[in-house]
């Protein structure tokens, strides 16, 4: 078994930097062999011999981790953490680093991509063409709706700034903390969550899985929303409730919905049955400049420790106590 | 027979104010029964007694002219005039009026949301979710290609000022006359379109149809693109050669293309087997704003002229002009 597991795919094809390290270094390393996210039991079979993971989403839980007596890093290919347990790794002194900031662009430019193509009603007319049907759908602009932006961090923020030069659109805003001068040359109307769910036209969430957000938008929150509100998902799966939200645009609510994280992935569920439901596969981070820069730096991160420096992008104390505050 | 024709469909649909307007002024007044864009002979049937049409991009010919001897005013609700015969209207004393800005900020938006569907492969995950297929799309962003934008009128600069914000890709256009200074923000390389052709990995087309423009693009200009280029029509269909953008296509050329303008619509042509094509329905000027300003704006003209008030929104001369240059 290799010293270096990579969980991640794809790893390396658009750029073989990350894999030129690893050979430059030479390690033994493997690639996921069976091309998809892992399930925690399948992770656990075959990390006996495991040193670093190179790791994408799959949940490296305590299990995992006893599975792997001589596992001493994580490095995270990308910025979500709700993945790992973090608690876990310290007490048995298992590193654990991210790529906060490389996924950022990427998914702020999906988001708008989805945005743009929800308010235009674009995939439901490109779905109808496929099959030999002109429909010609009545759209929207930016500028004539409220949009919601729940989670103004990295990618949130990254959202708002591209809107500028679309005109003065109203924009609602809701994180932690009201962030003044986010982005000035927007008015961005502070709000708590309720507010955006019954005034915003389009809804989008860039937040992290926690306790607090699993689950977040369920039925009574779907139901609070416009009847032609649009939702937008690139953040992660289990934020919205995926079977009512697929009640919800079966009963006819709702003027659409972009979805690109599920609960489980792949997804293989009922709202695909929904055209205009916008099904993306998990591909927020997938660009292949952003995708490069998460895996070169992932790598960069298990190279140093391989030479015994000083690690760079380790997860810092605050996420640790975040987790452990959401603990039951 | 109504004196006041509405060609154009949907019309009134999502504001009642043009609707409203006709009704002010008691003036007899019938929607296209037929409800999708007329061919020149179904038109010539209808308009024996007609006065004011209020029209589409359906074929306005000498003969539709020579069929509607009442006719005074063409009252077009948008702007291009490929479809009018303005000589022949000049001939027979009848006025032409258009609304060219009204559709530019709709058709801008269509087309960005357009791109950055494209660029991340977006259509083509929607597709295989849709048929149960999670194939994972690596995409590109917009600060690491090469845009290229051929016609940088009402639209094209539009398009060009929502890219600012994504950051500095090299950007090529192309129009009659290089415009310094037309975007500020964005350093723009004024270039002829064979070096478009070769070197942008995203075309745009935002061109009107005329004898120049018309199969401009076709199988040789297709091949000069790269393998991977995405192109983008949201102007005129005929602009670029179907059968021909069909042909490069369906034997592997290009990543992808995003169609919303064909030679015949309804299209219901053989671009509906490539799932990497993108189509849409002639969407451009279909947001509720811009619709609407368009057709109160057509509508506003046929009521100056049924007031015998002068015309404010006739086709300027150098459009008469422009057009008869075009002819053989």
């Amino acid at each position: 078994m290799a010293r270096v597991l990579i969980t991640t795919v794809p790893f390396g094809a658009h750029n073989r930097l990350p894999i030129d390290l690893l050979e430059s270094v030479g390690v033994d390393f493997e690639i996921n062999p069976i091309g998809r996210r892992l399930k925690a039991d399948e992770l656990a079979s075959m990390v006996s011999d495991v040193e670093i993971l190179i790791a994408g989403t799959e949940p490296i839980t305590a299990a995992v981790m006893d599975a792997a007596p001589r596992l001493r890093l994580i490095s995270r290919v990308g910025i979500g953490l709700d993945s790992v347990d973090l608690k876990a790794a310290r007490e048995r002194g298992i590193a654990v680093s991210y790529t906060p900031e490389a996924p950022a662009p990427a998914v702020a430019e999906l988001t708008l991509g989805l945005m743009l193509t929800l308010l235009r009603h674009t995939h439901v007319a490109n779905l109808g063409m496929h099959r030999g049907e002109w429909q010609r759908q009545m759209g929207r602009r930016i500028p004539e709706v409220t949009i919601g932006i729940i989670g103004t961090g990295r990618i949130g923020s990254r959202v708002l700034r591209r809107l500028v030069p679309f005109g003065t659109p109203r924009i609602l805003v809701n994180d932690l903390e009201p962030q003044p001068n986010l982005v000035p040359e927007l008015r961005l109307d502070w709000v708590g969550k309720d507010t955006i769910y019954r005034e915003a036209d389009v809804i989008s969430l860039h937040l992290p899985m926690t306790k607090q957000t699993r689950n977040m938008i369920g039925r009574e929150q779907l139901m609070m929303m416009k009847p032609d509100a649009l939702l937008i998902n690139t953040s992660r799966g289990g934020i919205v409730n995926e079977a009512n939200l697929y009640e919800v645009l079966r009963e006819g609510h709702l003027g659409g919905a972009a979805i690109d994280v599920f609960q489980e992935e792949p997804y293989s569920g009922p709202l695909k049955d929904i055209d205009r439901c916008l099904l993306t596969c998990h591909m927020g981070s997938m660009s292949v400049d952003c995708r490069s820069r998460m895996e070169i730096e992932a790598t960069e991160e298990a190279v140093r420790y391989l030479r015994s420096l000083p690690l760079e992008c380790s997860v810092p104390e605050d996420e640790y106590a975040s987790q452990e505050l959401q603990r039951d």
